[in-house]
């Protein structure tokens, strides 16, 4: 079986693709930990990480960490099709999942994937984003990661601050073994957690664990992505949770008990209370939103949507909110350059 | 009967209150016939009105129209109960309808409104918007003007690009006689149509007249504001017609059903070919929104919203976008000061 022929010496060969705050803070905690060499693909930070390195301000590991550089850096990924290198052991997927936006991660990863011994592992938020990897990747582990973990990135400096807490298991639609895949995810938090300071823990349900998290990333994310308003300031209208977060998360866990998982009817207030940060918190879809960077919308609200169809449970407000992500997501790409509107195009309606 | 007290010998005297595009070309009109006196409360042009006029550029009127000023101009409504002056015999009515921003318009006209002789006319978009006013002032006529114009105003310049086609009819629910309201509506519009540039009509259906428009309003400004994307643009993602346009215009149409006003089903078809403009054209709350002003979103959302719920139409997607808006407009007055964000307020969930 694929997996079996992972390498059981130390250190794991891994492969870490986006080094945002999550991508970067997994590549320290694998490094400290003595178990993981981490190769990380650096694209706008290549030049000032190998000059001084990455700083790191981290709740977890440490307020003043300077020079920080993973065992190798790359520009691309690496083609293991025409590389004499030993394979990686694990692919870790940390950028953003937006299927609707070039490249897939199918595409992005595939020349650094080996066939029967890559375990690929998608730190990553959303619904059905292991299905594209198990198709193209039939005999590789795919690994599930849902992260609370606070960490943001800019120019090569970290800023950690609400602790690394992931949950790392095994996606159920795979055609690998699954006890196979579990191993290997075993094999990753062991390498993971060496360091001390940080705690992941194997994750017995990826389905619940990934319905539970939308609960609140399909509902607080998508209306701070569509009204620019923080989490604070929605609880200060109520009729911001009243009328558009309540019946969202309700939608949600409808769809997701359709589907066979059963989230607590608690979740629903626990959602409504969480959050009370220190100041006026925007989720991370809002922060993308206002940017003009693309967001995750497929997967985070496209996926449970299209679930929602399948199952033929009413999702009115998810689908509205949907919609209107799209176009806010249609004028990210024009100002990319990935879609043109070209006035003098027939109206397909006249 | 209140109205029959109407001066009948001409000009009316007439006062105007919201001097934007479509309310200066009114007061041009009425003044340019010869029948009517026109009374313009100005408020951010008063100063360059009184020095030099309004400079006009009109499809209708003449490309270069200078210093005109309507008879009278003051810059706060005239407070009728304390002058020795004739009452007016009309009130024309062109601001913005934004009854959750102080103050509303019953509030604002009331000191020149003379019961039993002034008639009231709202040349306002939006549903009901007749009700506060036949409650406040019942011994008043209540005149709907459903205006197709196209006239923006910036410091004191018309530009007005689109012919000025107004209905001008009776709101059907007030408590004055309705023939009486109809001899008021006719009085008016042979005053508007003496200057011979222009062509008002009575409206024989305003409910019609006003759930048509609003096929328009609340599916097309909605969407535009939500999303920032106009028109064009829209048609050319096709999707934002097909799952967000027109959704709303079939909710608005079976709304309307409920309420005893037929739309013809070519409708649906005729607003998703219409507003072949040059260029990429953005409906006025796409506009507001923008430049973060208030939006009518109670009179032209809110109002058939409740409707639906009255009459038990599901209206989910027009559920889904008032909500958002209610959001965005929650902006508006948080900048203008007329609602404030405390983080230190208690969080009502917790």
């Amino acid at each position: 079986m694929p997996a079996a022929k992972q390498n059981i010496e130390r250190p794991w060969r891994i492969l870490l693709v986006g080094s945002g705050g999550v991508g970067t803070m997994a590549s320290y905690a694998l490094e400290i930990g003595g178990k993981a060499e981490v190769t990380s693909v650096l694209r706008s930070t290549y030049d000032i990480v190998t000059k001084q390195g990455f700083s790191i301000d981290s709740v977890d590991h440490g307020r003043d960490i300077q020079g920080f550089r993973p065992s190798h850096i790359t520009k691309t990924v690496p083609d293991m099709t025409t590389s004499d290198s030993k394979p990686f052991d694990y692919i870790i997927v940390a950028t953003k999942n937006i299927p609707d936006i070039p490249p897939t991660v199918s595409d992005l990863i595939a020349p650094a994937v080996t066939p029967g011994v890559t375990s690929i592992v998608l730190l990553q938020n959303g619904l059905n984003i292991e299905l594209p990897l198990v198709e193209r990747f039939p005999t590789n582990v795919i690994l599930s990661g849902v992260s609370l973990i606070g960490a943001a990135e800019i120019n090569g400096s970290i800023k950690h601050d609400e602790p690394d807490f992931t949950r790392l298991g095994v996606f159920p639609n795979q055609t690998v073994d699954l006890e196979i895949a579990k191993a290997s995810a075993l094999h990753l938090i062991d390498a993971y957690n060496a360091g001390g300071k940080v705690e992941w823990i194997f994750d017995e349900d990826v389905s619940f664990s990934r319905w539970r998290k939308l609960l609140y990333n399909a509902s607080y994310n998508v209306v701070a992505a569509l009204t620019g308003i923080d989490v604070i300031r929605m609880r200060m209208s109520q009729f911001m949770i009243d009328d558009l977060i309540y019946p969202l998360i309700r939608e949600i866990r409808a769809i997701a008990m359709a589907a066979g998982v059963v989230l607590p009817k608690d979740l629903e207030l626990f959602f409504i209370k969480c959050d009370t940060h220190e100041g006026f918190f925007m989720p991370s879809m809002g922060q993308d939103c206002r940017k003009g960077n693309a967001m995750e919308i497929d997967t985070i609200v496209g996926a449970p949507l299209r679930e929602a169809d399948r199952l033929g449970v009413p999702a009115p407000t998810l689908r509205t909110c949907y919609n209107l992500l799209r176009s806010l997501q249609l004028k990210v790409k024009e100002n990319k350059g990935l879609w043109t509107a070209r006035f003098e195009a027939k109206n397909p309606y006249a």
